[in-house]
Protein backbone atom coordinates (compact mmCIF):
# COMPACT_ATOMS: atom_id res chain seq x y z
CA UNK A 1 0.00 0.00 0.00
CA UNK A 2 0.97 3.49 -1.07
CA UNK A 3 0.77 6.73 1.15
CA UNK A 4 -1.85 9.20 0.50
CA UNK A 5 -1.45 13.21 1.70
CA UNK A 6 -3.79 16.13 1.68
CA UNK A 7 -1.38 19.12 1.40
CA UNK A 8 -3.15 22.54 1.79
CA UNK A 9 -0.79 25.06 -1.04
CA UNK A 10 -2.59 28.13 0.84
CA UNK A 11 -3.59 30.61 -1.22
CA UNK A 12 -3.31 31.53 -5.33
CA UNK A 13 0.61 32.13 -5.55
CA UNK A 14 2.94 29.28 -4.25
CA UNK A 15 5.14 31.11 -1.88
CA UNK A 16 2.38 30.55 0.03
CA UNK A 17 2.44 26.83 1.00
CA UNK A 18 4.50 25.98 3.77
CA UNK A 19 8.09 24.50 3.49
CA UNK A 20 6.42 21.24 4.74
CA UNK A 21 3.98 21.15 1.66
CA UNK A 22 6.49 21.46 -0.78
CA UNK A 23 8.81 19.16 0.70
CA UNK A 24 5.19 16.88 0.88
CA UNK A 25 4.87 17.49 -3.39
CA UNK A 26 8.61 16.60 -4.01
CA UNK A 27 8.34 13.26 -2.57
CA UNK A 28 5.04 12.97 -4.54
CA UNK A 29 5.10 10.40 -7.24
CA UNK A 30 1.17 11.53 -8.60
CA UNK A 31 -0.56 14.68 -7.42
CA UNK A 32 -4.57 15.38 -8.02
CA UNK A 33 -6.17 18.10 -7.89
CA UNK A 34 -8.59 21.08 -9.41
CA UNK A 35 -7.02 22.14 -12.46
CA UNK A 36 -6.46 25.44 -11.90
CA UNK A 37 -4.36 24.62 -8.71
CA UNK A 38 -2.59 21.84 -10.75
CA UNK A 39 -2.29 24.66 -13.55
CA UNK A 40 -0.26 26.24 -10.76
CA UNK A 41 2.04 23.54 -9.31
CA UNK A 42 3.02 21.80 -12.32
CA UNK A 43 5.55 24.34 -12.99
CA UNK A 44 7.30 23.84 -9.85
CA UNK A 45 6.86 19.92 -10.28
CA UNK A 46 7.32 19.66 -13.78
CA UNK A 47 8.28 16.05 -13.43
CA UNK A 48 5.05 14.29 -11.47
CA UNK A 49 2.38 12.51 -12.57
CA UNK A 50 -1.14 14.26 -12.48
CA UNK A 51 -4.88 13.92 -11.89
CA UNK A 52 -7.09 17.21 -12.51
CA UNK A 53 -10.72 17.10 -12.95
CA UNK A 54 -12.93 20.20 -13.23
CA UNK A 55 -14.23 22.29 -9.72
CA UNK A 56 -17.16 19.88 -9.47
CA UNK A 57 -15.33 16.52 -9.97
CA UNK A 58 -14.20 16.26 -6.54
CA UNK A 59 -15.38 13.13 -6.10
CA UNK A 60 -14.19 11.38 -8.98
CA UNK A 61 -10.50 13.15 -8.16
CA UNK A 62 -10.80 11.46 -4.39
CA UNK A 63 -11.49 8.34 -5.65
CA UNK A 64 -9.50 8.41 -8.83
CA UNK A 65 -6.39 9.11 -6.25
CA UNK A 66 -7.09 6.87 -3.60
CA UNK A 67 -7.42 3.84 -6.15
CA UNK A 68 -3.32 5.13 -7.02
CA UNK A 69 -2.68 5.11 -3.15
CA UNK A 70 -4.41 1.93 -2.47
CA UNK A 71 -2.23 0.80 -5.46
CA UNK A 72 1.30 1.64 -4.18
CA UNK A 73 1.71 5.00 -5.41
CA UNK A 74 2.91 8.22 -2.85
CA UNK A 75 0.35 10.28 -4.33
CA UNK A 76 -1.13 14.10 -2.87
CA UNK A 77 -3.89 15.71 -3.19
CA UNK A 78 -3.71 19.53 -3.70
CA UNK A 79 -6.05 21.88 -1.87
CA UNK A 80 -6.07 25.55 -1.70
CA UNK A 81 -6.37 27.16 1.18
CA UNK A 82 -6.09 24.57 4.09
CA UNK A 83 -6.62 20.99 3.28
CA UNK A 84 -9.53 20.51 5.98
CA UNK A 85 -11.08 23.82 5.96
CA UNK A 86 -13.77 23.04 3.56
CA UNK A 87 -11.26 20.90 1.54
CA UNK A 88 -11.00 17.59 0.59
CA UNK A 89 -9.91 16.05 3.76
CA UNK A 90 -13.19 14.76 4.90
CA UNK A 91 -14.11 13.41 1.95
CA UNK A 92 -11.13 11.53 1.37
CA UNK A 93 -11.34 10.30 4.85
CA UNK A 94 -15.01 9.32 3.93
CA UNK A 95 -14.03 7.41 0.77
CA UNK A 96 -10.82 5.28 2.47
CA UNK A 97 -12.43 4.50 5.40
CA UNK A 98 -11.98 0.62 6.43
CA UNK A 99 -9.21 0.45 3.81
CA UNK A 100 -6.15 0.96 6.35
CA UNK A 101 -4.38 3.57 4.17
CA UNK A 102 -2.87 6.20 6.60
CA UNK A 103 -4.09 9.58 5.37
CA UNK A 104 -1.47 12.42 6.34
CA UNK A 105 -2.72 15.89 6.34
CA UNK A 106 -0.22 18.86 5.69
CA UNK A 107 -2.29 21.88 6.68
CA UNK A 108 -2.14 25.27 4.86
CA UNK A 109 -2.88 29.24 5.08
CA UNK A 110 -6.66 29.12 4.64
CA UNK A 111 -8.22 32.62 2.77
CA UNK A 112 -9.99 33.88 6.34
CA UNK A 113 -5.85 34.22 7.40
CA UNK A 114 -4.42 35.11 3.90
CA UNK A 115 -7.48 37.92 3.82
CA UNK A 116 -7.08 39.12 6.79
CA UNK A 117 -3.10 39.38 6.66
CA UNK A 118 -4.39 41.75 3.23
CA UNK A 119 -6.61 43.59 5.15
CA UNK A 120 -4.70 43.87 8.72
CA UNK A 121 -5.60 42.04 11.68
CA UNK A 122 -9.42 41.98 11.20
CA UNK A 123 -9.83 38.43 13.46
CA UNK A 124 -7.06 39.59 16.39
CA UNK A 125 -10.18 37.95 18.45
CA UNK A 126 -12.67 35.38 18.23
CA UNK A 127 -14.20 34.32 15.20
CA UNK A 128 -15.96 32.20 13.27
CA UNK A 129 -15.83 31.16 9.23
CA UNK A 130 -19.18 30.74 8.03
CA UNK A 131 -19.60 29.36 3.52
CA UNK A 132 -22.95 30.59 2.07
CA UNK A 133 -22.77 28.64 -0.36
CA UNK A 134 -25.87 26.28 -0.20
CA UNK A 135 -24.70 23.87 -2.38
CA UNK A 136 -24.01 21.09 0.32
CA UNK A 137 -25.86 22.94 3.26
CA UNK A 138 -29.32 24.11 3.67
CA UNK A 139 -29.37 28.10 3.47
CA UNK A 140 -31.62 27.94 6.59
CA UNK A 141 -28.36 26.07 8.59
CA UNK A 142 -25.94 29.36 6.95
CA UNK A 143 -28.89 31.73 8.63
CA UNK A 144 -28.91 30.45 11.86
CA UNK A 145 -25.27 29.91 12.08
CA UNK A 146 -25.03 33.99 10.57
CA UNK A 147 -27.66 35.29 13.43
CA UNK A 148 -25.75 33.18 16.28
CA UNK A 149 -22.09 33.75 15.06
CA UNK A 150 -23.29 37.87 15.14
CA UNK A 151 -25.04 37.56 18.08
CA UNK A 152 -21.97 36.18 19.92
CA UNK A 153 -20.17 39.57 18.49
CA UNK A 154 -17.52 37.07 16.74
CA UNK A 155 -15.57 38.82 13.93
CA UNK A 156 -16.64 36.80 10.88
CA UNK A 157 -15.21 35.54 7.48
CA UNK A 158 -17.54 35.07 4.65
CA UNK A 159 -16.63 32.36 2.31
CA UNK A 160 -18.46 32.02 -0.77
CA UNK A 161 -20.45 34.77 -0.96
CA UNK A 162 -21.54 35.28 -4.23
CA UNK A 163 -22.22 32.22 -6.57
CA UNK A 164 -23.84 32.39 -10.40
CA UNK A 165 -26.72 30.83 -9.25
CA UNK A 166 -27.99 33.09 -6.45
CA UNK A 167 -26.57 36.85 -6.30
CA UNK A 168 -27.98 37.82 -3.42
CA UNK A 169 -26.76 35.47 -0.32
CA UNK A 170 -24.66 38.25 0.89
CA UNK A 171 -27.00 40.72 1.40
CA UNK A 172 -29.14 38.60 2.54
CA UNK A 173 -26.15 37.56 5.42
CA UNK A 174 -25.45 41.42 5.95
CA UNK A 175 -29.19 41.38 6.89
CA UNK A 176 -29.27 38.86 9.47
CA UNK A 177 -25.75 40.00 11.20
CA UNK A 178 -27.56 43.86 10.99
CA UNK A 179 -29.81 41.95 13.68
CA UNK A 180 -27.51 42.50 15.82
CA UNK A 181 -24.59 44.90 14.55
CA UNK A 182 -24.58 48.22 14.61
CA UNK A 183 -24.65 49.84 10.67
CA UNK A 184 -20.60 51.51 10.94
CA UNK A 185 -19.67 48.07 11.64
CA UNK A 186 -16.17 48.05 10.35
CA UNK A 187 -16.24 45.35 7.25
CA UNK A 188 -14.14 44.48 4.37
CA UNK A 189 -13.46 42.43 1.47
CA UNK A 190 -10.41 40.48 0.24
CA UNK A 191 -10.50 39.74 -3.41
CA UNK A 192 -7.91 37.41 -5.82
CA UNK A 193 -5.60 37.27 -3.08
CA UNK A 194 -2.35 36.57 -3.50
CA UNK A 195 -2.57 37.05 -7.37
CA UNK A 196 -0.66 39.84 -9.37
CA UNK A 197 -4.15 41.34 -9.16
CA UNK A 198 -4.93 41.04 -5.81
CA UNK A 199 -6.66 43.78 -3.96
CA UNK A 200 -8.94 44.68 -0.89
CA UNK A 201 -11.25 47.52 0.43
CA UNK A 202 -12.69 48.75 3.41
CA UNK A 203 -16.31 49.57 3.71
CA UNK A 204 -19.28 49.43 6.23
CA UNK A 205 -21.48 46.73 7.06
CA UNK A 206 -24.61 48.76 5.93
CA UNK A 207 -22.05 49.09 2.92
CA UNK A 208 -21.62 45.59 2.74
CA UNK A 209 -25.30 44.93 1.83
CA UNK A 210 -24.63 46.06 -1.80
CA UNK A 211 -21.63 45.37 -2.35
CA UNK A 212 -21.36 42.80 -5.62
CA UNK A 213 -18.69 40.08 -4.08
CA UNK A 214 -17.07 37.70 -6.60
CA UNK A 215 -16.30 33.86 -6.50
CA UNK A 216 -13.02 35.08 -5.69
CA UNK A 217 -13.57 37.02 -2.66
CA UNK A 218 -13.70 36.96 1.29
CA UNK A 219 -15.22 38.89 3.32
CA UNK A 220 -14.45 39.91 6.71
CA UNK A 221 -17.02 41.26 9.14
CA UNK A 222 -15.92 42.94 12.60
CA UNK A 223 -17.12 42.97 15.83
CA UNK A 224 -18.26 45.33 18.34
CA UNK A 225 -14.39 46.72 18.62
CA UNK A 226 -13.24 46.23 15.17
CA UNK A 227 -11.68 50.24 14.10
CA UNK A 228 -9.84 51.36 11.05
CA UNK A 229 -6.36 52.02 11.66
CA UNK A 230 -4.65 54.14 8.41
CA UNK A 231 -6.62 52.64 5.93
CA UNK A 232 -6.75 49.05 7.71
CA UNK A 233 -9.25 46.59 9.73
CA UNK A 234 -8.28 46.00 12.69
CA UNK A 235 -10.00 43.93 15.90
CA UNK A 236 -7.83 44.35 18.90
CA UNK A 237 -7.32 41.62 21.69
CA UNK A 238 -8.89 42.87 24.41
CA UNK A 239 -10.62 45.65 26.39
CA UNK A 240 -6.91 46.62 27.92
CA UNK A 241 -4.44 46.20 25.06
CA UNK A 242 -4.00 49.95 24.66
CA UNK A 243 -3.57 50.45 28.25
CA UNK A 244 -1.10 48.07 29.29
CA UNK B 1 12.03 54.92 7.14
CA UNK B 2 12.52 51.38 7.33
CA UNK B 3 10.01 48.44 6.97
CA UNK B 4 8.08 46.08 9.26
CA UNK B 5 6.69 42.91 8.99
CA UNK B 6 4.79 40.78 11.23
CA UNK B 7 4.90 37.09 10.24
CA UNK B 8 2.91 34.11 11.69
CA UNK B 9 5.42 30.67 11.71
CA UNK B 10 3.14 28.39 12.12
CA UNK B 11 3.50 25.47 15.01
CA UNK B 12 6.18 24.69 16.91
CA UNK B 13 8.58 23.34 13.71
CA UNK B 14 10.22 25.61 11.33
CA UNK B 15 9.09 23.60 8.16
CA UNK B 16 5.67 24.89 9.11
CA UNK B 17 6.26 27.94 7.92
CA UNK B 18 5.52 29.55 4.43
CA UNK B 19 7.86 30.09 1.62
CA UNK B 20 7.11 33.46 1.85
CA UNK B 21 7.86 33.89 5.46
CA UNK B 22 10.68 32.40 5.36
CA UNK B 23 11.62 34.64 2.57
CA UNK B 24 10.71 37.62 4.57
CA UNK B 25 13.03 36.54 7.64
CA UNK B 26 15.75 36.35 5.27
CA UNK B 27 15.44 39.59 4.31
CA UNK B 28 14.79 41.19 7.22
CA UNK B 29 17.97 43.05 9.48
CA UNK B 30 16.23 42.78 12.77
CA UNK B 31 13.94 39.98 14.15
CA UNK B 32 11.82 40.07 17.55
CA UNK B 33 9.39 37.61 19.06
CA UNK B 34 8.84 35.84 22.27
CA UNK B 35 12.01 34.04 23.81
CA UNK B 36 10.41 30.68 22.62
CA UNK B 37 9.87 31.10 19.02
CA UNK B 38 13.15 33.23 18.73
CA UNK B 39 15.24 29.97 20.17
CA UNK B 40 13.53 28.23 16.93
CA UNK B 41 14.42 30.00 14.08
CA UNK B 42 17.80 31.74 15.56
CA UNK B 43 19.46 28.63 13.96
CA UNK B 44 17.90 29.56 10.24
CA UNK B 45 19.14 32.86 10.61
CA UNK B 46 22.46 33.27 12.50
CA UNK B 47 23.25 36.46 11.76
CA UNK B 48 20.56 38.67 12.68
CA UNK B 49 20.05 40.90 15.14
CA UNK B 50 17.09 39.25 17.65
CA UNK B 51 14.84 40.93 20.11
CA UNK B 52 13.21 38.69 22.94
CA UNK B 53 10.71 39.67 25.79
CA UNK B 54 9.49 36.80 27.79
CA UNK B 55 5.96 35.79 27.46
CA UNK B 56 4.05 38.78 28.60
CA UNK B 57 6.17 42.02 27.47
CA UNK B 58 4.05 42.43 24.03
CA UNK B 59 3.71 45.62 24.55
CA UNK B 60 7.55 46.24 25.13
CA UNK B 61 8.14 44.14 22.55
CA UNK B 62 6.31 45.84 20.02
CA UNK B 63 7.80 49.15 20.98
CA UNK B 64 11.53 47.64 20.66
CA UNK B 65 10.81 46.62 16.87
CA UNK B 66 8.55 49.87 15.69
CA UNK B 67 11.81 51.68 17.08
CA UNK B 68 13.94 49.75 14.85
CA UNK B 69 11.80 50.09 11.79
CA UNK B 70 10.81 53.72 12.06
CA UNK B 71 14.98 54.17 12.40
CA UNK B 72 15.12 52.67 9.22
CA UNK B 73 15.68 49.07 9.96
CA UNK B 74 14.26 45.94 7.62
CA UNK B 75 12.37 44.62 11.08
CA UNK B 76 10.29 41.71 11.28
CA UNK B 77 8.15 40.32 14.31
CA UNK B 78 7.46 36.81 14.52
CA UNK B 79 4.28 35.34 15.97
CA UNK B 80 3.64 31.47 16.34
CA UNK B 81 0.82 30.58 14.01
CA UNK B 82 -0.46 33.47 12.26
CA UNK B 83 0.00 36.68 12.73
CA UNK B 84 -3.05 38.07 13.05
CA UNK B 85 -5.41 35.36 15.04
CA UNK B 86 -4.47 36.35 18.25
CA UNK B 87 -1.03 37.66 17.32
CA UNK B 88 0.77 40.76 17.32
CA UNK B 89 -0.24 42.44 14.27
CA UNK B 90 -3.04 44.23 15.72
CA UNK B 91 -1.34 45.75 18.45
CA UNK B 92 1.58 47.03 15.89
CA UNK B 93 -1.15 48.61 13.95
CA UNK B 94 -2.25 50.29 17.05
CA UNK B 95 0.89 51.41 18.24
CA UNK B 96 2.30 52.69 14.80
CA UNK B 97 -0.94 54.42 14.39
CA UNK B 98 -0.35 57.99 12.45
CA UNK B 99 3.74 57.16 12.25
CA UNK B 100 3.02 56.38 8.55
CA UNK B 101 5.40 53.19 8.74
CA UNK B 102 3.80 50.76 6.30
CA UNK B 103 2.79 47.41 8.07
CA UNK B 104 2.63 44.18 6.06
CA UNK B 105 1.63 40.87 7.56
CA UNK B 106 2.25 37.40 6.27
CA UNK B 107 -0.04 35.13 7.18
CA UNK B 108 0.44 31.67 8.63
CA UNK B 109 -0.93 28.28 10.28
CA UNK B 110 -2.91 28.99 13.16
CA UNK B 111 -3.30 25.93 15.71
CA UNK B 112 -6.71 25.98 14.24
CA UNK B 113 -5.51 24.94 11.08
CA UNK B 114 -1.97 22.77 12.39
CA UNK B 115 -4.60 20.62 15.39
CA UNK B 116 -7.28 19.83 12.73
CA UNK B 117 -4.52 18.15 10.33
CA UNK B 118 -3.23 16.28 13.06
CA UNK B 119 -7.10 15.01 14.45
CA UNK B 120 -8.15 14.65 10.87
CA UNK B 121 -10.56 16.79 9.51
CA UNK B 122 -12.55 18.66 12.53
CA UNK B 123 -12.80 21.94 10.86
CA UNK B 124 -14.49 20.45 7.41
CA UNK B 125 -17.31 23.31 7.92
CA UNK B 126 -18.38 26.48 9.44
CA UNK B 127 -16.14 26.78 12.74
CA UNK B 128 -15.66 29.42 15.44
CA UNK B 129 -12.39 30.14 16.72
CA UNK B 130 -12.61 31.21 20.40
CA UNK B 131 -9.76 31.60 23.12
CA UNK B 132 -10.70 30.27 26.92
CA UNK B 133 -8.25 33.54 28.26
CA UNK B 134 -9.80 36.21 30.50
CA UNK B 135 -6.29 37.90 30.48
CA UNK B 136 -8.27 40.44 28.17
CA UNK B 137 -11.62 39.36 27.76
CA UNK B 138 -14.33 39.84 30.42
CA UNK B 139 -15.27 35.68 30.61
CA UNK B 140 -18.61 36.83 30.63
CA UNK B 141 -18.10 37.64 26.96
CA UNK B 142 -16.52 34.39 26.18
CA UNK B 143 -19.54 32.43 27.93
CA UNK B 144 -22.19 34.21 25.57
CA UNK B 145 -19.59 32.88 22.50
CA UNK B 146 -19.58 29.80 23.70
CA UNK B 147 -23.59 29.42 24.19
CA UNK B 148 -23.78 31.25 20.36
CA UNK B 149 -21.10 29.25 18.87
CA UNK B 150 -23.23 25.73 20.23
CA UNK B 151 -26.56 27.29 19.79
CA UNK B 152 -25.47 27.33 16.26
CA UNK B 153 -24.01 24.30 15.71
CA UNK B 154 -20.22 25.69 14.49
CA UNK B 155 -17.69 23.48 14.57
CA UNK B 156 -15.15 25.23 17.35
CA UNK B 157 -11.95 25.24 18.04
CA UNK B 158 -10.96 26.48 21.78
CA UNK B 159 -7.82 28.45 22.05
CA UNK B 160 -5.70 28.77 25.59
CA UNK B 161 -8.02 25.84 27.68
CA UNK B 162 -6.65 26.32 30.60
CA UNK B 163 -4.36 28.66 32.47
CA UNK B 164 -2.09 28.48 35.37
CA UNK B 165 -4.38 30.89 37.20
CA UNK B 166 -7.81 28.94 36.74
CA UNK B 167 -7.90 25.62 35.55
CA UNK B 168 -11.90 25.73 35.20
CA UNK B 169 -12.49 26.95 32.38
CA UNK B 170 -12.65 24.19 30.07
CA UNK B 171 -14.76 22.63 32.58
CA UNK B 172 -17.30 25.37 32.34
CA UNK B 173 -16.98 26.16 28.72
CA UNK B 174 -17.72 22.58 28.35
CA UNK B 175 -20.76 23.16 30.71
CA UNK B 176 -22.00 25.98 28.27
CA UNK B 177 -21.98 23.61 24.84
CA UNK B 178 -23.53 21.04 26.61
CA UNK B 179 -26.88 23.11 26.95
CA UNK B 180 -27.24 22.83 22.72
CA UNK B 181 -25.06 19.58 22.27
CA UNK B 182 -24.96 16.11 22.99
CA UNK B 183 -22.73 14.43 25.36
CA UNK B 184 -21.82 12.43 22.89
CA UNK B 185 -20.59 14.99 20.27
CA UNK B 186 -16.99 14.14 19.14
CA UNK B 187 -14.17 16.30 20.44
CA UNK B 188 -10.67 16.31 20.43
CA UNK B 189 -7.37 17.71 22.05
CA UNK B 190 -4.23 17.99 19.92
CA UNK B 191 -0.72 18.59 22.46
CA UNK B 192 2.49 20.19 21.29
CA UNK B 193 1.27 20.55 17.77
CA UNK B 194 4.61 19.87 15.57
CA UNK B 195 6.91 19.58 18.11
CA UNK B 196 8.41 15.91 18.98
CA UNK B 197 6.30 15.49 21.66
CA UNK B 198 3.39 15.89 19.55
CA UNK B 199 0.01 14.25 20.19
CA UNK B 200 -3.68 14.49 19.73
CA UNK B 201 -6.62 12.29 21.21
CA UNK B 202 -10.32 12.11 20.88
CA UNK B 203 -13.19 11.75 22.88
CA UNK B 204 -16.93 12.85 23.34
CA UNK B 205 -18.07 15.85 24.95
CA UNK B 206 -19.24 14.33 28.50
CA UNK B 207 -15.92 13.08 28.53
CA UNK B 208 -13.98 16.66 27.56
CA UNK B 209 -15.33 18.27 30.46
CA UNK B 210 -13.13 16.29 32.64
CA UNK B 211 -10.07 16.15 30.44
CA UNK B 212 -6.62 17.79 31.90
CA UNK B 213 -5.81 20.28 29.27
CA UNK B 214 -2.04 22.11 29.67
CA UNK B 215 -1.54 25.88 27.46
CA UNK B 216 -0.10 23.28 24.88
CA UNK B 217 -3.50 22.01 24.07
CA UNK B 218 -6.13 22.94 21.33
CA UNK B 219 -8.82 21.84 21.91
CA UNK B 220 -11.48 20.80 19.19
CA UNK B 221 -15.18 20.22 19.52
CA UNK B 222 -17.43 19.02 16.41
CA UNK B 223 -20.58 20.06 15.38
CA UNK B 224 -23.59 17.79 15.24
CA UNK B 225 -22.11 16.31 11.96
CA UNK B 226 -18.79 15.32 12.90
CA UNK B 227 -18.09 11.57 13.07
CA UNK B 228 -15.00 9.32 14.16
CA UNK B 229 -13.66 7.49 10.97
CA UNK B 230 -10.56 5.01 11.72
CA UNK B 231 -10.02 6.62 14.58
CA UNK B 232 -9.30 10.08 13.54
CA UNK B 233 -12.16 13.33 13.83
CA UNK B 234 -14.51 14.26 10.51
CA UNK B 235 -16.83 16.80 9.99
CA UNK B 236 -18.46 16.27 6.54
CA UNK B 237 -18.75 19.56 4.13
CA UNK B 238 -22.56 19.17 3.67
CA UNK B 239 -25.54 16.63 3.69
CA UNK B 240 -25.05 15.05 0.52
CA UNK B 241 -21.96 14.68 0.46
CA UNK B 242 -21.36 10.91 0.45
CA UNK B 243 -24.42 10.43 -1.61
CA UNK B 244 -22.73 12.63 -4.67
Amino acid sequence: MGELYVVGIGPGAADEMTLRAAETLRHAEVIAGYQGYIDLIRPLFPDKEFISTPMRGETERCRLLLAEALGGKHAAMVCSGDAGVYGMTGLLYELAEGTGLEINVVPGVTAALSGAALLGAPLGHDFAVISLSDLLTPWETIEKRLDHAAAGDLCIALYNPASMKRKDHLSRACEIILRHASPETVCGAARNIARPEESFCLMTLKELQDYQADMFTTVFIGNSQTRVIDGRMVTPRGYTERNK
